[in-house]
């Protein structure tokens, strides 16, 4: 992929280094708001992604260290994986160590090439389960022209035991299965079908708990407008379809995400097994005619390549892309208006529903300017039920990335 | 500069590493102390700078990634620089992302070339406001071998909303011109005026504030005997002229800064706007004839180059060089001895003035070693206005430098 | 070492690059416990070492800076090394800044040649007084054929500063002589004596103190079990001899060390002088033949290389290797049973011995898989001396290496 690299005289030792760099600039533009609602960040800055990759490969052997100098929010220095692969036959290759496994549409995609600058929240929420960066995993992937399965058993996240020992750590599985059942010059359509399952939740000396929670699809602010508070959980699981149709320079792609948790008793307390549920939409025009190729690797959609990349003599303009997206998030279960969620056991963790347009211009293959506008609607009630505390919101954002 | 390049075939793609290390040995020389005055280690080490640089050029962009697994104190990484830059014609530079935007003479020489370990307080105290390490920034520099000017818009710096999350972030700007109307190979003149100007200080849950403050220009130890605490600020300025003259191998430079403070209303409590000053003046004289020269992309004064590098079969002795300096900050405003500072809405920050002499060796180009010896006499009231809680010591430090 | 490497045209400048990862999973097998008796993680995993080696050689000067994304817990990043080292005359390496000083046979092995996943308890616990990584040191080694001798001034660790400023850093040395008295194609005996001084312990605003302690030889839960808490220590020292012999694919080795702790006086409470002590023996038997050979550089016995490397076509199964220690640590001194430690100015660290055995497979030179079964036994008693806070269980854990 153009990254820089040294090569041993047999030609047997390989060493890579690659960057991804997206600095993100924007903010919310809110009005009054009700009280116990949240005021966010009207402008600021953020360093998404700040990555260097270091790959190293040996015959059939590979291990990826990236350091992440970026994140949500920048300024603490984490690991966005540091994993062993072997490839013994061709399409087939086996991970051991801290990995992001393949889960969703949306997060199989490079985050180099999103439409939109982060995921729809019940994809985030989803894969912050069993999946995710950094996911401690053992699995494997296959790879195919026209078909995609992967399968992990996945355990804790880097830095889990950072603040709280845990004494006895999440175990969970990953699966993921795509095809394209058509595919030819024009067009390309994918459908797949992903899920995972924590059979037992992390555990620490204050028993289990898993929470659900996503910001407002941008990461300046770092505020979580829906969130479950820490579920008794003993078990949790997620699936769904995925859906996806290029037709030249056109895509359109989309999935629907359903959540369980399973609630550990307590006594004569109500605790039922909760269920959420979401999805989205996105489409993208790149208005300069490239199409937004199919990758095998990961069964997804990659950016455009610009035809013609942009000079100052004129050559060219580069590539440039419209987008839009719908996206819902519900982490409402198990309650009713008026009343408090204690008395139910479910929660009023919040509905958030986001419509966003977006504009992307590719100068060339390494660089790139996004800018999103998106119209947030939050309605959560508090914990009692009676008060209102979402609101509806406007923010616009531009990320500048380079990546190799 | 030396630095290790990969280049692909084509040599448009280009890989450079780079290191910095300065690791520092020493301490501070203390007796008795007034009672409020603090204690500072008498004894220590510290990686002040750790840096590795990974840059990557593709025709006229350029990424810089830039950690720092040094600092003040050592022990948790972070991002001097993560930045875009884009060279559209040949001495314009614009730059875009984290960076350490232009500000006075003695910001503008690299780290790897300062008369003294420290910077003058008065000047890490102004380039704290809106420029420094890792600050956010759109802007460029033009640069020639007579002329340097430079202007960015800037924001918050890197990590800034890691502990705290900002409701609206600062916005500001820093600017520097620069010139050299004498130049010949025997000297050179150096006359330049640079300010910063921060229009909205950052604001969170708890409202705007601005803490200026600096250590007694060491780092081995982290107190800092000069600070105004948080100061309710809505804006703040800095500017100043800058000065420096080589002779041969002789050096000499000097600035005065000036530093304002709006003061937020509130209520019938006074809140006068603050000003602070201070300067500093150096020289050097390097000892075996090597000239400072002028460095034309930063408008500053580099280190000396070794005519003779040392070596152990006798062939030279490398470049040595003595140092001296006086400087001072004035953190006190609006206060008047005996009253409170509340009573007047000004500040009893303190005022320090440091007299150093220092003596560095240059073995070869990349390596030098650094002995500084200063005398620090700081001058501060406690918030009522009744007891001396400064004090006057000795330091001594040396420093060990390894940069390409 | 195989490391990619990048040199300049004229030789004279060298860069490479390194890496070492370390991915432990597994966890501790309890029954019911004590009253105060811990619990352990049951099943967990943890990136051990995640490092990335950045060496610059220039001549005879070479710089080492080795950030570590692993650690006791993974999550934070840190600093293995940093340090600056010049070769005058070929057996000699002088070094300066943070460094991993020579202490201990165990402790000289590199932590890929390693018998069983963590060094013995005692050794962990004598190396965290002056020596470990990244501790402050100016120093030097001289190593030949037959004989090793190493000595070093040593101060704080990095990051020692971070939590809390010392007014007063540590001063202290440590030093190592080793020989081969014996050496042939079949055989190898090492003897060696180490020790370490610490002249004058930190000093912070609340005092001295120093505290002994460690986990129980796996770090996927990071519990320490046998802990003096915070002595109120002026002096420390180390020493110990060490034992190796090989012949042919077996290696024998094991040392003992003893510690002691000089007290502050304290008024009339008792403040005696503490001794503490502990050794370990180990033993490897390589089943495929080959030998562990003897390392010059560092006076140890590195891990052994494999005759027939892995191959899926048949081609060889690597190399496989058994091994047994046994290991005790003992951090009680001057304690009564029945009495408070306080009355008698002792402490109930604990006892800890540890019987562990163990297979490695190491398909390649690069890779190698190592299963650790311990079975850890600890005696130790409350502060009161009244309960028994102890506890015997068992321990597997899998460790997956890749390193070069």
């Amino acid at each position: 992929s153009g990254r820089p690299t040294v090569t041993s005289g047999d030609g047997r030792f390989q060493a890579f280094l690659g960057g991804q760099f997206q600095y993100d600039v924007g903010g919310a533009v809110q009005g009054n708001l009700n009280p116990g609602a949240s005021r966010l960040d009207s402008f600021g800055q953020n360093l998404r992604r700040g990555r260097l990759f270091f790959g190293f490969r040996y015959d059939d052997l590979q291990l990826n260290v990236t350091p992440d100098f970026g994140g949500s929010p920048d300024g603490s220095v984490g690991l966005y994986e540091a994993n062993l692969n072997w490839t013994p036959v061709k399409p087939l290759t086996l991970t051991l160590g801290y990995f992001k496994p393949w889960i969703t549409l949306q997060d199989s995609m490079s985050s180099n090439d999103f439409l939109f600058l982060e995921r729809p929240s019940i994809v985030e929420i989803a894969r912050s389960i069993a999946a995710g960066d950094g996911r401690s995993v053992v699995g494997g992937r296959w790879t195919q022209d026209r078909w995609f399965a992967s399968a992990y058993l996945t355990g804790d996240s880097y830095g889990g035991n950072n603040t709280t020992q845990a004494t006895s750590g999440q175990t969970g599985g990953v699966a993921r299965i795509a095809g394209r059942p058509w595919t030819d010059a024009d067009a390309d359509l994918h459908l797949g079908l992903s899920g995972s399952y924590a059979f037992d939740i992390r555990r620490t000396g204050s028993g289990q708990s898993l929470q659900l929670r996503d910001r407002p699809e941008l990461r300046i602010d770092q505020t979580r407008l829906i969130d479950t508070g820490a579920l008794p959980a003993e078990k949790a699981y997620t699936y769904g379809p995925e859906f996806g149709l290029r037709w030249r320079n056109f895509l359109l792609q989309g999935e629907y995400i359903r959540i369980g948790v399973d609630q550990a008793r307590s006594g004569a307390a109500p605790r039922p097994d909760l269920e959420f549920d979401g999805g989205y939409v996105e489409a993208s025009w790149v208005i300069t005619g490239e199409p937004r190729k199919y990758t095998t690797s990961g069964a997804a959609f990659a950016r455009p390549v610009p035809a013609e990349p942009f000079t100052l003599d004129g050559g060219g303009w580069g590539a440039w892309e419209a987008m839009a997206r719908w996206s819902v998030a519900d982490l409402n279960d198990h309650v009713t208006r008026g009343r408090a969620q204690a008395a139910t056991g479910g929660v009023y963790g919040g509905r958030q529903e986001v419509i966003g347009t977006g504009l992307s211009w590719y100068p060339n293959n390494y660089l790139r300017f996004m800018l999103n506008w998106d119209i947030v609607n939050v309605d959560r009630l508090n914990a009692a039920g009676t008060q209102q505390i979402g609101q509806r919101f406007h923010s616009i954002a531009l990320r500048s990335q380079l990546a190799f």
